[in-house]
């Protein structure tokens, strides 16, 4: 199996699953919310996994939430900080290339009255940092919701260069930044970023479906989303999961070990494939200065789908559009904003690696797409 | 280890520990969304999931949505309700000993200008169904939050009167039912139970924490709580996990076929610690009818945390309050609210039982709350 849809979501590393295995032990099972011997055990191991995830972030353990995905995590900081502060503006100001889970929530924002200004971004899909600067300008934005790392195309945001607008500009704007695709994959220390609030997902880095973290800054005022028994400092209720917080901190742990090695293999790859593929006529609609873990490409005569199928059937996975979508529509919403003609786009795949890849896998995915191209030339 | 904290959490099921390895296998991890044979042969174990814990529940497939813990699905019954059915009405009946996720939700929705009555409980901890009626009678109600057994008590709520008496006086009254400590230990079926709503929880029967349902009856319109790329038909964005899924409807299917055994053997449990524990002088707080999952004891001369921290030397498992607000404060507020006073509420152990308790171990309980006496009289 060549799998090269490490984007829509990865498979559990070892470790990962060892350490499920091991939370699944006789005396793992407590509520931490319990006073007894049991849940002090669950509760120590619970807040140990916090602890370890914010150091590896960068960040201190109360500015870590565990929820059940990105999406929650994306849903509580846009909802949780409008809310909490309405004082602060009624616009937000983001970009049409965002995550479903982000735009989905500022849509609702807009029926309750927000004013959302989505700023164009160009072909190397980075928001125009002129626009960001005269909305900030009006005054009245409370928010800015980008992602760091796109998840269809590896573009890269300038976050630093949009922090050190927002401080000269708008001080009091704070930014929400959708760190999912980044995590595991570049450094980041949340501390030095400047951000406010970010969302990060376990299945993306090899961990488990189900978990995922909210960072807010400390002084970075929100409401809560999910209300109940007030666990996580009353941030986020429900009964914390040992076996899914053990899991996350076991992945990005990994991930944070083998960064430098896995970037090195996974840039060789891209390089590669971004190489041949442009001698058979692909188009690369990824940037050239995207982060390597992801390459959106166009195939010649060859619509998405028929390509995703084509591979399939020699045991490569790769995708349309994000999976979040994939159902939906057949042409990438991400694509069209970047300038992207339709037709090129009805023609993309997404190739998305993962440190297991190798640049073995990328010369049999080459010879592979040789045979679709001749077998697709003979009946033509 | 005796375990009698089963309502605040269960030790997983061998089958669910053996499904979620089954589940960890090397091409189970596809993301549903995916359109390829992995995203693919994931949606149809996934769908296959959701189908079998409905048709346990006695509720259609697309009735039943997985979240990430109950306390989600009551976020989601009620806040979804309440936005979507604006005409309905402003008012909400409850009462004062529902569980936090439901309280929580209701007082955000008073903040937001409902009207929340809040019906008075007798001393069995059940809802006082004339005013149920009266405040029905009004018009204007458009949803009742209950618990279908009370997680402390054990008190079953008279589910079908209620039903009675909103089909008489007001038939567009929909009802959020939660199910939590009812589930695997009664016969469930969600078409013959009249209500609109209900919540569910994995790591109550045997699963794992992490993973919930919500279901919400065919024609019930709700608004989505989570939102984002469109899983679940849109009524819970997220990527789906298999893995959570498939350990929910396993410890589902295992609860369902032990279910009439289990209560014999929990009956008798019950029945015999009730006797035992009279004779020594204690007040039994659940009423005579209650679920016998749950057993609400006042021990005299020991608050409820010093009886446990007691109990726990002998690796045995008790509670005071809901795990869930145990570290919040001492005293239950649902035994206050059935009329028990502060000072014997002060004195209450919780002792909640599973299918994997025995006789032999409730004897032994006793002969250790024996032990725990004496050394207290030999101090006194």
């Amino acid at each position: 199996m060549i799998y090269f849809d490490n984007s829509a979501t990865t498979r559990p590393s070892p470790l990962v699953i060892q350490s499920v295995k091991d939370c699944l032990g006789d005396d793992m099972f407590g509520n931490p919310g319990s006073l007894h011997k049991l849940g002090v055990k669950a509760d120590n191991a619970y807040r140990a996994a916090v602890s370890r995830t914010a150091e590896l972030l960068g960040a201190a353990g109360n500015e870590i939430i565990f929820t059940s995905c990105a999406t929650e995590s994306a849903n509580t900081a846009v909802n949780g900080y409008m809310s909490r502060n309405r004082r602060s503006g009624r616009t937000v100001i983001s970009t049409r290339t965002e995550h479903k889970a982000t735009l989905e929530c500022l849509a609702k924002l807009e029926q309750s009255g927000a004013n959302v200004v989505y700023v164009s971004v160009g072909s190397d899909g980075k928001p125009d940092l002129a626009e960001i600067e005269k909305i900030l300008g009006m005054g009245d934005c409370a928010l800015m919701c980008f992602t760091l790392v796109n998840n269809e195309t590896g573009s890269i945001l300038p976050i630093d260069d949009i922090v050190a607008i927002k401080r000269r500009v708008s001080p009091g704007t704070a930014i929400y930044l959708d760190c999912v695709q980044a995590l595991g994959k570049i450094n980041i220390n949340l501390h030095m970023t400047g951000v406010d609030m970010c969302s990060f997902s376990g299945h993306k880095i090899h961990s488990l479906k189900g978990v995922g973290v909210l960072y807010v800054r400390n002084g970075c005022r929100i409401d809560p989303y999910i209300l109940g028994g007030g666990q996580q400092s009353g941030m986020r209720s429900g009964t914390q999961s040992l076996l899914l917080a053990e899991s996350f901190k076991v992945a990005l742990e990994e991930a944070c070990d083998t960064m430098e090695q896995s970037y090195k293999t996974v840039s060789s790859i891209n390089l590669y494939l971004r190489e041949e593929l442009r001698k058979r006529g692909c188009r690369i609609l990824s940037p050239d200065d995207a982060l390597p873990y992801v390459l959106n490409v166009a195939f010649d005569s060859f619509e998405s789908e028929t390509m995703l199928h084509s591979l399939e059937i020699y045991d490569i996975y790769v995708s349309t559009v994000s999976a979040c979508s994939s159902k939906a529509k057949k042409v990438s919403y991400v694509l069209l904003e970047c300038g992207v003609d339709r037709k090129t786009a009805a023609n993309a795949v997404r190739l998305s690696f993962s440190r297991y890849n190798t640049l073995d896998e990328a010369e049999e995915f080459i010879s592979r797409v040789d045979e679709i191209y001749s077998r697709f030339l003979v009946r033509h």
